[in-house]
């Protein structure tokens, strides 16, 4: 018997029927005797229509500014997962399950009071501890806590996922089921290579560089919390049948569990290719080479909310002049060429080159750390290919290169196949 | 400056322009000068689109019953009032008015555990009446509360209205104002009688009568709450112009005042004409005339969840046998009439008779406790019409006649003019 925490995301209860087989693959769990929390979104769609009121509501009265209360839209948002939490409560009772539904005020979820994006900072779990004992099922709506003034706080889009793990580690689970619309982790996207394979496992700290580069599985700060409190968090399917063959093998399901290196036996170098579309380069030409100069350029950038992601310094030829290249998304780059302009007479710069439409491909594994010679092998297969590299970025476990877009499947394709990953 | 609470139904925040509407008529009154708490319903179409789903959900299972459990239910349906207040809110902030929702849980209303149909049995209106004095719009959520199992519970349909009397009472408000979709309480349903007008007060006790006999501006329940706690509550319109001359003025707005009977100066003798469609009667023949006969007939109708209304006994000419006659539902006919056959032994009797499709009409007047030969008036006019009358009951202040549906109208408008209602 195990104590497990599931999670459903909003297209897994999308409507009555899909919440009816939410409800199946709990009843899988508890008729196999583990004690169960379920973990819920909102019907998918529920919440764009509820942030679509909140956000029409200024604009109706005619008021200049478009901001509103994040605590009113908190309180207006947070009935989506109320919903669904209500709704597979008594799908589950009628199908002979003993549950209840659990807002977040109602445990308490305790959260900052960053209302709209609150942290959750504390989860009193002793009484939903006690009554799986009995064999109730706790269905927690998802996304939401109560901050210190008494008010409904949210997590931030995708926060449900962060919800289902900080629920697994109060309640001490032996493991949180993430279940979504895809059936676990790929060395790479499927769409691009269909040669990707599902990993059986991967480290916490992988799939938080998988998460952040693209690869839309699980929500970063969710993967961050597994990785502090250690829960192990296995990614599966809503969509298959609850009662298919293996579903029900707690200790070899499909899917892929994220957990702790240690629990990984064979570490392969490179674990996966993550990528990450419509990014922008902008490169500063002869900026004056002295100290302070990154305050005077990324200062601004961050004060209007621009993401400046891979960051290459070259030093010219003289050494008093240097060449700073960066990228930002896309979308950014319009404003992001605007402030620096504003800022020009204060950082000296000759000149501001700027491309959109690029794409960062990403090498991805913990098995780096012990062996050399990683990117180049990358750098090699790249060149083969005729694809310019046109900045580099390195961590312990990652390598990213930054290329001009038409090249982004082909990339992908020759890196998952020169690091072996199309191989069993 | 006074202290007002102001209710919107359903119809009155369907989307978020009518919610714009209604923050204008909050605004007007806060303009003034006055400390105002608003309690909306749902957006109208929501709650039963909530329901909707509570109700499918054991259905989609499979499950063999159709009942779910009320708390699930509560917690479903009320989430539709989270979002209006919200939004309320949202509005009120964008046109400069200081505004935060409540919901039941954080004022916190209080009720008994009757999930599903609850009774306020307390409000803490303590941290409402201190916000107001600061200028703070309370936003409250109307049709629920919390239940002493610390879950929420709704007070059944129509609760809004009901919600927002104990909060009038809670904070010692000068005033209940009711916006609905009808602009007062009128001598008569217009529709009906094009003569009919609008009264500009009437006394809780007409009002309850009116209510209940099918004059469906409030819910019967805020009535009785408004008698007992003796708060002045005013039926208007929320679809005027918020600006429209006069619905500013606090001592004399359009519309009509529900009020104690001493502030009704010249009491009419007759103040109304309710009717109720779709009544049925049944007659049992020849009863055994013994005690426990009554008990007998109707305890298993009161179990099986049947209304009985008027009740009329005669005695038969040797006194050993007598006629029952009552009325019921015209829905409930069938079901009635099959419990009635089930206890014919038991209890004794010769026959059962029933007739559906008709329609009781009432004639209702605090006046009539002082003035006697009010019924007598009603009885020739329907004769001098050919109106048959089926039945008769009587209270203090109100006359309810039985008559058969096709003269419905007839009636309603022969007895309006016949009491002088149709005249200024």
């Amino acid at each position: 018997m195990a104590r497990i925490v599931m999670k459903f995301g909003g297209t897994s209860v999308a409507d009555i029927d899909r919440i009816h087989n939410v409800a199946r693959h709990v009843k899988r769990e508890t008729d196999a005797g583990h004690e169960v929390a379920v973990v819920v979104s909102a019907m998918s769609g529920k919440t764009n229509e509820l942030v679509g009121w909140a956000q029409a509501m200024p604009r109706a009265t005619g008021a200049e500014s478009p901001f509103f209360d994040a605590r009113e839209y908190d309180a207006i948002v947070a009935s989506g997962e109320q919903v669904t939490s209500g709704l597979l409560a008594i799908a589950l009772q009628s199908m002979g399950v003993d549950a209840r539904s659990w807002q977040g005020w109602q445990i308490p979820i305790r959260t900052d009071n960053a209302h709209g994006a609150a942290r959750i900072e504390d989860i009193d779990g002793s009484e939903i501890v006690r009554r799986m004992g009995t064999g109730q099922v706790a269905v927690v709506a998802g996304f939401q806590g109560i901050g210190p003034d008494n008010r409904i706080a949210t997590l931030g889009r995708g926060g449900s996922d962060t919800s289902a793990v900080a629920v697994a580690a109060a309640v001490k689970a032996d493991r949180c089921d993430i279940y979504t619309d895809v059936d676990g982790v790929y060395t790479t996207d499927p769409r691009i290579e269909p040669k990707a394979r599902r990993l059986p496992k991967i480290s916490f700290e992988e799939m938080l560089e998988m998460a952040s580069l693209g690869a839309k599985v699980l929500q970063v700060r969710s993967v961050e919390l597994a990785m502090v409190h250690k829960v192990r968090t296995f990614v599966r399917s809503s969509f298959e049948d609850p009662d298919a063959p293996g579903m029900g093998d707690f200790d070899n399901p499909p899917g892929t569990l994220i957990c702790d290196e240690d629990e990984i036996v064979e570490q392969q170098v490179v674990t996966g290719i993550a990528y990450a579309k419509d990014e922008a380069q902008i490169s500063l030409r002869r900026v004056a080479d002295r100290p302070g100069v990154s305050a005077g350029i990324f200062g601004p950038l961050a004060e209007a909310n621009i993401n400046v992601d891979m960051i290459v310094q070259n030093i010219s030829e003289d050494g008093s002049r240097t060449d700073m290249t960066f990228t930002v998304p896309s979308g950014d780059l319009e404003k992001a060429v605007s402030v620096l302009e504003k800022v020009r007479e204060t950082i000296g710069f000759d000149a501001i080159q700027s491309e959109a439409g690029l794409v960062k491909v990403s090498v991805i594994g913990i098995g780096m750390r012990s062996h050399a010679g990683v990117a180049a092998i990358a750098f090699k297969a790249l060149a083969e290919k005729g694809i310019n590299i046109r900045a580099i970025t390195t961590s312990e476990i990652k390598i990213s290169i930054l290329i001009d877009g038409p090249y982004a499947e082909l990339a992908v394709r020759t890196l998952h196949s020169v690091y072996g990953l199309d191989k069993q």
